[in-house]
């Protein structure tokens, strides 16, 4: 596990450093409920819109998802996952998974203490 | 769908907004490989030590990481996952599987058409 993503091209490491980019995950997981409308993805999270299109273009460099231009008026844009971004279902299943185990409301947690 | 995060606490949510902060993935794949000093984690990745401090202390706050003040001299802190965060290697293994399955090196990729 020495060299991950410095000298050698390791996929595993490249998949951790595309996902875990701001929003990114929660981008995928959307998408993963169908094709939506660059403004549909924003403002489910209310991302940024600059942040939201630098996401989607590194997702569309990496084939994750697709970009169509609706030309309808006004004229929109599309997203949906390929085949590639649908494969991304597994690690939410897991998200999902660990979080309903593991994660509280805020109210039920403790307090960390630095003393 | 609808209310996730917003309204209601949805925990499958709440772990993709935890592990979507900028290198909290990273860190946390760093750290299933054993404890580390603040250094090592930060160094390993080139994170900036203002945000790593961050996300460990989000972290830390989440119960996945402890975090030990070591009385030596120089002081210095160490991180060690919780068994709560031990439970995220299945996140990671998926990672993993998708990157082997899906991610090529760059030289390999093809160019993104916005024609």
């Amino acid at each position: 596990m020495e060299h991950h993503g410095d000298d050698i091209y390791c996929p595993a490491n490249a998949a951790l450093t595309l996902l875990g980019g701001r929003w990114t995950m929660h981008i995928v997981r959307s998408l993963l409920d169908g094709k939506k409308r660059f403004n549909e993805i924003a403002n489910e999270h209310g991302i940024n819109p600059g942040t939201c299109r630098d996401r989607l273009r590194e997702l569309e460099e990496e084939g994750v998802v697709t970009r169509t231009v609706i030309s309808a008026m006004p004229p929109h844009v599309e997203y949906m996952l390929t085949p590639k971004g649908e494969e991304l279902n597994g690690i939410f299943e897991e998200v999902a998974r660990w979080g309903r185990a593991w994660m509280k409301p805020p109210k039920h947690r403790e307090p960390v203490s630095h003393g």
